[in-house]
């Protein structure tokens, strides 16, 4: 038997994955901001060479999704899956930028909760025994993200306060089978438990999930993306404690996608109301990846937001020690050109992934 | 541990879910074709008294949704996860239709082979023991679609003969846990094995599944899908085949999603050069939707199309005995509006899934 249904929404991996390897690539402003250093690849280029934004956006999945796996140690073809997705009207930047990968796709799509989607699945094939190596990949890009769903930029229209600036970049992250301890269990095999336990030290677990529902508060401003997903992150992460039991305190930091920062005062308001106040290890991708100077207003937005700060930065928290334990919550606000023109609301979506250092 | 990794790229399951429901709502050219009498709702109004097309498809979604819940015996409650897609941008049919469902949703997109995808991933879900019942459900819809990707309907172009013409009509399959027997051999219940057998015989399993790649063969036809997406068949058919080691006759039907008269063609042909000649099994939902009266030109297409078949008929032939074994293989060519008027390429993806009756 492999994960344990927790309460109502989450899931206890019996053999929590293990994250193996991990890549950001960003593009120049992202480097130049505050987490610059952390990234892996910063691209002078936003077009990288290519013919589109779009193939632009793909050439920086297929660039991460490349780099993480070599930094696990693997090549193409010890991955079994491929989790991706992206913003883009049927997923382009994944159909068209994985196509080389030539690896069995799962697409997916989130809005800018793709990440925690992804890792969700990726984490389920895993612990489920379907694969013992699968990888988790997700995109944005500010051009092709604004072409799809705002103003050509050519057109130069004003941005108001509460805009968020779409990230460009994208993060992968490769998930490996962790040693099955209950089978060593099983086999008395100790030595082989304490020789696990030494490759794992220091390496970051996904201890259990807990998947979002779609939360509609009829919110129709899609330059407000922040006030459309606090509802359904503050829903997520409350349920994340209420069906283990955990209180704020369990978790070092407790890490939103991209709410900027007129989500930022919703949700922690609303986790509040419900009884939690995480004000003390709350944090958001997008209000920390671009510096105060950078002129992006409300922060950073995108599924790439979440991915290159868990692949660029988080991790690389976890492992070095600084933090324990995270729940790591990308936020999607549910928005087409034709749903925003129809005059529909901006339904949210968030999913959370409890990651642990080993 | 739950599933077994079979050759590259498929999976058997040691627990096979269980079809435990299914529905299948189509609109009124669907159900005066051919297969009519097998469609669980047909609806006389293509907008369902909603605003847009999209919330019409939404809607679609919902209603088969409850339906297939019902039908399985269950409420909204029992089901765990929802696992569901549609060709719009971002998943608008999902996004919105299934708000009320109040369910972890996982959006999933795969074009039209996304009810492959989506049985691919809920049965993982249940297999793996992250659920007791998970429900997969996709969608198309005529107007939606041509709006999306072609003309406006106003426009009034015509149709090249190798056309296909989008499915309005959702799919919704529930999937349950079967009761596990190795737990019940190493207790030895004999008495519980052969009751649990008894109360499943005559239902489906999904014994295994083979995941399909991104396939590429650069043909930018969007009036020619059948050729864009029959290459991505014949590999995942092919994969299937030699995964298991399976020959064609093991299959009472191979039955792909829509690929049309072109498509048709082109995988037999594919997979006849692959040293298979699966010409006796072979079948295409999107062929056998519309009767030859219907000038649907190709035959039908759109993630509805293989679900709603599914649903509608396959399960039924299934159930009764009329089959044994079928491998269901969902297909889709990966376009949007941009990258067709890019001048991309339109890559294919199919997923197949073998669906055994018990």
């Amino acid at each position: 038997m492999a994960g344990k249904q927790i309460g109502k929404q989450s899931i206890q991996f019996e053999n929590p994955p293990i994250i193996s390897g991990a890549a950001s690539i960003v593009g120049e402003k992202e480097g130049e901001g505050p987490y610059g250093k952390y990234f892996d690849v910063i691209k002078k280029d936003p077009k990288l060479g290519a013919d589109s934004w779009e193939e632009a956006e793909g050439k920086l999945q297929e660039e991460a999704a490349n780099l993480a796996i070599r930094h696990a140690g693997l090549t193409k073809k010890d991955i079994r899956y491929m989790v991706a997705g992206d913003l883009l009207g049927q997923l382009m930047a994944s159909s068209f930028g994985l196509i080389q990968m030539d690896i069995p796709l799962f697409g997916i799509y989130g809005a800018c909760s793709t990440m925690g989607e992804s890792l969700g699945i990726a984490s389920m094939i895993i612990d489920g025994g379907f694969a013992e190596n699968a990888i988790a990949i997700t995109s944005s890009h500010f051009a092709s993200a604004e072409k799809q769903f705002r103003f050509p930029l050519g057109y130069g229209n004003q941005r108001p306060k509460a805009a968020t600036w779409t990230v460009t970049g994208s993060g992968a992250i490769v998930l490996r089978k962790s040693v099955r301890k209950d089978e060593l269990q099983e086999k008395k095999d100790t030595d082989q438990i304490s020789k696990s336990a030494k490759q794992e030290k220091g390496k970051v677990k996904i201890k259990g999930i807990t998947t979002g529902k779609i939360i509609d508060y009829g919110v129709k401003d899609n330059m407000n993306m922040g006030a459309c997903m606090a509802p359904a992150a503050g829903e997520v992460i409350t349920q994340n404690m209420i069906d283990f039991g955990f209180q704020p305190e369990y978790y070092d930091k407790i890490i939103t996608g991209d709410l900027g920062k007129v989500g930022k005062d919703i949700v922690l308001d609303y986790i509040k109301a419900k009884g939690y106040d995480i004000k003390k290890q709350y944090m958001d991708c997008g209000i920390e990846i671009y510096g105060e100077d950078q002129n992006t207003q409300a922060g950073g937005s995108g599924c790439g937001c979440s991915a290159v700060m868990l692949a660029g930065y988080i991790l690389k928290q976890l492992e070095s020690g600084a933090w324990k334990r995270v729940l790591f919550v990308p936020t999607g606000a549910l928005i087409s050109q034709i749903s925003f023109n129809e005059g529909n609301s901006v339904p949210g979506i968030a999913h959370g992934v409890i990651l642990e250092r080993l």
